[in-house]
């Protein structure tokens, strides 16, 4: 499998518009060790470790997969897909490192086989994995895994649960917390739940369940921002080059965890009957940018930088003190944070009322330094707090990626 | 908007293989009242009724879209798109037939707007509704509906609620029943979501939501048959043709109910872990189909027609005779329903157990001719039993299509 856009070959669908880096001979895969590290050494493409790497099923096309093994793991950098379930399990009492390190072994295997469009090892049905449809399997842990399973000197330094932000949380434990996260995303829903149900066999003798969410986007053309349950164009402001990443996503420095990320993972149900009673330019004011092209009250098009500092007629800023935009963004540099957010529709609730909103998800170098500053900023003041409440958050470390012969994390175990 | 596949340009996607058929002036149009009648005089394409019946805005394309106006209602013949929710009703207590007239106006108003990508009345968010991804949106009345409203004459024939299947059904009535159905279905499930958003805020005045249930299916290249959740090729036999449809699906006769369909619901739980523990002849002696292609035992492509009387080297019917193939055809030709089905994943459920199955869809003229005495064939004895529950059941008649300046229903008020 070639890696780099331009070794494959032209096609038109979204996987065109980023591709996963190449795994070079970094600092960070010479972290990785023994037969890891010699498989990186040929290269990322199936380099010819049995069984883990063999090519994929003769009917799954290319453009179909998205690779598991890199410097990063799939699922962050990569196009976000229609389908998504974020699956949050807490390990068993007895789950020591040994055993979770079994479980990453095993979950490792049937994601890169199932990623490549071949059957999961427990798979009855692989008929079901041939068209993988850009399937990312995504694992996470959250703070509290590390000392359960006595690594507490593995945890990522600074590592911790969010602040409380009092003035907007409302929060369900139910849609919360967890030790380990499985963020599953295709491009069909179908996949999405197969998946699924192949590694929650994987986990079962390790873990409980403790929450699903499903979310979905439009399947829009490729490069083309989404709209949110509220209309709204959402996702404009994304880091988008690799160096982009390097500078807001990826976890730098020289420990097991280099290249991994942070995730903010936030329930935000939307009060939309509320909003639909403004009208659209009270809506626009609110956000601060158009409905109809995403573009900020400044400009014309989506991706026009907002001017923060242009009044209107009357004096005022043009893009109020109080919009999303600004808040959103405070002083430093426009990305800082990838948001690859998915929409999430349950209701009727249990009471008939609407339950829809967005299952937020930020990925970050430093939860520390780029989530909590604008949060506070947004917790604080945004407009839009009215129509968005808080029901359910949890983080995730997002360890690296691995090579051939690997598994996810295993720097954490030596 | 063309009617007739030759009249459509050519194009690939699924929206070819079927075609909502032609509105002739037959007796079924004929009974269309005022109005109505006179704009099927000049042809089904949009009639110049003002505001009902405007233009699609310039952004929405043609194959994006499935015609509301028709003989029959869309949502049937067209083919299965991608995201579907299914949502059941109960009339307010003193909803009148006036006032369910009123709610059909409005619905049947929403319904056209959406699926040619133009925004609901109420939308404010029209750039949702831009892009329809083929929606449709389709109406039903539950068995409880008629007399409900004062219109007792106007339930249809034999339409009743199914008779119990006790050595099969364990059937939860959150699951079940309701006066009025609306089953939205959407190649994209921020369509579906929005849809229902805008038709949860028409029927709100009338109705209280008593169940929400969603499905998917894969997107399989057109004219594929898709797999469930077990891995089977899933509604290969199937009414196709035109003619089909007519002898098997739609509701023959006179009354306003010609043109008409009835729709057989039911929630069917798969327990897929006992099934896995089954090898894969076990899996394709219970079926009769290989899990492979979908061929029968006896054949070797999908679409080869079983051999009922074939026997192997013991002597023994190839297709066993408790096989669910055998039992669901019976004895009279094989098309003896329109399946239209989803699967879903709830899982895992309260109790950390998996939750997946087939919103099983299965629509005909006659229920108690069509689908009860394969019923009564499969609860006897079908081999599958062991692995399928159906925890929900309903049944909807679904009204003829209209057409434009009519509403869904209305010769029930005449």
């Amino acid at each position: 499998m070639a890696e780099r856009p331009g070794e494959r070959p032209a096609a038109s669908g979204p996987a065109r518009v980023y591709s996963r880096r190449r795994l070079l001979v970094t600092s960070a895969a010479a972290a990785l060790s023994g037969a890891a590290a010699a498989a990186v050494g040929v290269g990322i493409a199936d380099a010819g470790s049995p069984g883990a790497a063999a090519p994929a099923a003769p009917e799954t096309r290319e453009e179909d997969t998205v690779p598991f093994y890199g410097l990063h793991q799939a699922g962050v950098q990569s196009p976000a897909q229609s389908a998504a379930a974020f699956c949050a399990f807490d390990l068993h009492a007895d789950v020591d490192a040994a055993a979770l390190r079994r479980l990453l072994r095993l979950l490792s295997d049937d994601i890169a086989r199932m990623s490549a469009g071949r059957a999961a090892l427990a798979d009855t049905a692989p008929e079901l994995a041939a068209a993988p449809a850009r399937l990312t399997v995504t694992v996470g842990f959250g703070p509290s895994l590390f000392d359960k399973v006595g690594l507490a000197a593995a945890r990522p330094a600074g590592f911790a649960d969010l602040p409380a932000f009092p003035t907007i949380d409302r929060l369900d434990p139910t849609y919360g917390g967890g030790d380990l996260l499985l963020q599953i995303c295709a491009d069909d829903a179908l996949v999405v739940a197969h998946a699924q149900r192949m590694l929650f066999k994987d986990t079962r003798a390790f873990a409980t369940a403790r929450w699903t969410q499903r979310g979905f986007l439009p399947q829009g053309p490729a490069g083309q921002t989404g709209r949110n349950l509220m209309g709204q164009v959402d996702g404009t402001v994304n880091p988008r080059t690799d160096a982009d990443f390097d500078r807001v996503v990826w976890s730098t420095g020289t420990g097991w965890f280099t290249g991994g990320t942070f995730l903010v993972f936030r329930r935000i149900r939307m009060e939309l009957d509320t909003w639909d009673e403004l009208d659209r330019s009270a809506m626009e004011a609110t956000i601060g940018r158009r409905l109809s092209t995403g573009a900020p009250l400044t400009g014309t098009a989506e991706h026009d930088e907002p001017d923060l500092d242009a009044v209107d007629a009357t004096g005022l800023h043009a893009i109020a003190d109080f919009a999303h935009l600004r808040l959103a963004r405070g002083d430093g540099p426009a990305a800082q944070l990838l948001r690859r957010p998915y929409s999430y529709d349950d209701s009727p609730g249990a009471d008939g009322a609407s339950d829809v909103g967005q299952l937020f998800c930020a990925y970050q170098a430093d939860i520390g330094a780029q989530f909590v500053p604008m949060q506070q900023r947004l917790a604080a003041g945004d407009l839009l707090n009215q129509w968005i409440t808080p029901v359910g958050s949890a983080v995730f470390a997002i360890p690296p990626g691995c090579a051939p012969g690997g598994f996810l994390a295993e720097g954490m175990f030596s």
